[in-house]
């Protein structure tokens, strides 16, 4: 058995994806692991045998607390998708042969669908070649859309970003006495667990948005402009909420019906987002102002406001894989059950790998009501619970400091 | 002497212009006035009638803090601008009969330079016509390019939100192996105090921005290209602030560079953004990733983050404006005037509001590295106290609480 661990992170980054880094490290330090090292992006890094020794830099519990309130991946990340070893043993070899001479036996990876899939091919690999080395995924994406889990760490940060800004913005939106739509462009290609959480912002002190439209019911833009023009005759300012990924019902996306005659200045096809072509079609279509506002990346990382829940969660998770893996167990990831709904109570289990990997979870149509274009209130019954609590920021000159990995 | 006072709200919203409202109204009533009335939109909406009775809304101490941590125009906001009173009097024989029919003696108005505009007019108005009521500016833009005061409140906490979204923006940017060009557009079409502010973002935590381009300064296509293609080779992943407001040497502004060859899907002139338009450019000269982060109206309204130091200011600014009025000043607007650089105090003072109105401030060229497009140490030194301190939100159920007329 290797007397050290390693662990990485891969894919798109969450405010809390570090949080779950400070929970591996933190456990597998006080079980006894000699030494914890991190891969620098993920499996590609260590491919090309890119690994640091965590053991000094996060020794302080302050440096695990402002690690916790660190956005984005401590160790950088990749997108990198391992072949089938069956026919390509070749990165196996390399990987293993790196894991021996750093004398590893547990690793731990971070991350979400693609990354699921690289703990399943690893932890079968080890398995044909008889190797003890224990392979763990700790779940993060902002999309919410693993199986096997109630819900994935990052998730209600995002959530909670979302909730707050959509409320800000209604308040921004609603001050001029006149026509207008303002289209909220919310990330999510194909689950539209992120757009949902604009429903969030309605409550006694909120409108909310009028409308939200998701990627899990088709798209009529006939039908769309219709809806907004009689809310408009009621309410003349709204803020609509929209998934980057709704799609029309031939199953094109929305950002993609208008590409044909689109060009920019340097003849690039314009890839107008769908806000975009939203605002373009209600603005050639009705008399009303309009503006677009895309969350973008800010979305995943704005730890300024990251939900505690999330946090404490995602610390949890990757506690729980370290104790695992400690205790023998592989090719698993952990998950969360909710054990009560009201109170709230979350607790982890570990799922078989295989019933997790390359697998997407979409929002139950029976929390969509489609046609008025809103969340049914099982969702808020749902979401609500995650975005509970902030954390306490470490500011220094007026912003919340980080810790990065130096040079 | 008019028994009771008035005030508006005017122009883009900030984060901390209900806090200027709390001043003037907490004074006024703490000083005798009998009853404060809110304008709906601004002048516009009081030329229609369109007055609220605040006296009930924010006699609670508590309505005041939530009013304090509210985003937007409480009152609504207007883009209206009067006509010279010798030319077409009409719409102040209006506004002054609306005035007399309740009794009005003091009026205040927040807003920016077209705001200012305003108090002028109708404090030249009132004294050419014999009218003892007494018109206050209080300042407000996020733009921070008003005359006659060291700033203006609702530029730090929009430097704030910038510095601290900049420096998550950098976080998650990094994290992948890759050369790639984050364009981060702020807004300000002259003056670039809210680009400016990304360079908080640096730190021993944090690398900060690579260029900051500035509207004060011609911009350069192709020394531009130059200059991402040299920090590149030095640093793959790059972060950098351009003002919405950027212009070539001959004075068009780099998002009109474009127009002439883009048009939507139904036919309109692609207004392309500034980043995205650079993100083409840079996407067709060098080989890199490139990714447009508008902040957009984020900037304005996002209070969850808000400076303690802004919004205590904001508060000043119209508890001094209200305190002036009723000691008998008109046609003025209240300034700040920085007492001491470190530690940092300021004051207010008074100013005729016709060494205010309808001038615009920029930065100092002194202040901005042109050839290296960052910003010089006086800068920094000038912004960092402008961005200090957080504001205790009123978290219900996970997000901040916010007051609004009903109905």
């Amino acid at each position: 058995m290797g007397a050290n661990a390693i662990v990485g992170q891969s894919g798109g980054p969450t405010c809390v994806i570090n949080a779950s880094l400070a929970g591996v490290f933190d456990v597998c330090r006080r079980r006894g692991v000699k030494t914890v090292y991190g891969m620098r992006h993920g499996v590609q890094g260590l491919l090309q045998g890119q690994l640091i020794d965590l053991n000094a830099g996060l020794a302080s519990p302050l440096a695990l607390e402002l690690l916790e309130r660190t956005p984005a991946s401590y160790l950088g990340s990749c997108r990198y998708k391992l072949p089938d070893f069956r026919v390509d043993p070749a990165p196996y070899e390399t990987l293993f042969s790196v894991l021996k001479q750093y004398d590893i036996g547990y690793f731990f990876y971070i991350g979400g669908n693609d990354s699921m899939d690289t703990i399943l091919k690893l932890s079968d690999y080890a398995a044909s070649i008889g190797s003890d080395i224990r392979f763990m995924g700790v779940p993060k994406t902002i999309d919410n859309d693993l199986m096997m889990t109630d819900h994935t760490p990052g998730y209600g940060s995002a959530a909670k970003y979302i909730g707050v800004t959509v409320k800000e913005l209604v308040r921004d939106s609603t001050i001029y006495d006149l026509k207008s739509v303002t289209v909220v462009e919310i990330m999510g290609r194909n689950a539209g667990w992120l757009t949902a959480a604009a429903a969030l912002a309605e409550d006694e002190d909120c409108e909310g948005t009028a409308m939200i439209c998701m990627p899990e019911t088709p798209f009529d833009p006939e039908a769309f402009v219709a809806q907004i023009d009689a809310l408009q005759r009621k309410t003349p300012s709204l803020v609509i909420a929209v998934s980057e990924g709704i799609r029309a019902a031939d199953g094109r996306y929305v950002c993609e019906l208008g590409d044909d005659l689109s060009v920019d200045a340097f003849g690039h096809k314009n890839l107008t987002g769908t806000a975009r072509w939203l605002c373009s079609l209600l603005g050639s279509r009705l008399k009303t102002k309009t503006r677009a506002v895309e969350l973008s990346t800010l979305q995943r990382c704005a730890s300024h406001i990251a939900s505690l829940t999330d946090v404490r969660e995602a610390r949890q998770a990757g506690a729980a894989a370290a104790h695992a893996a400690l205790n023998g167990k592989t090719g698993m990831m952990v998950g969360f059950t909710r054990l009560s709904a009201d109170p709230y109570v979350c607790g982890t289990e570990l799922h078989d790998i295989h019933s997790v990997a390359n697998l997407e979870k979409t929002v139950p149509l029976e929390w969509i009501d489609a046609d008025n274009a809103r969340m049914r209130q099982p969702f808020i019954d749902y979401a609500l619970p995650l975005i509970q609590s902030e954390v306490t920021q470490t500011v220094v000159r007026g912003l919340p400091h980080h810790l990065r990995i130096q040079g």
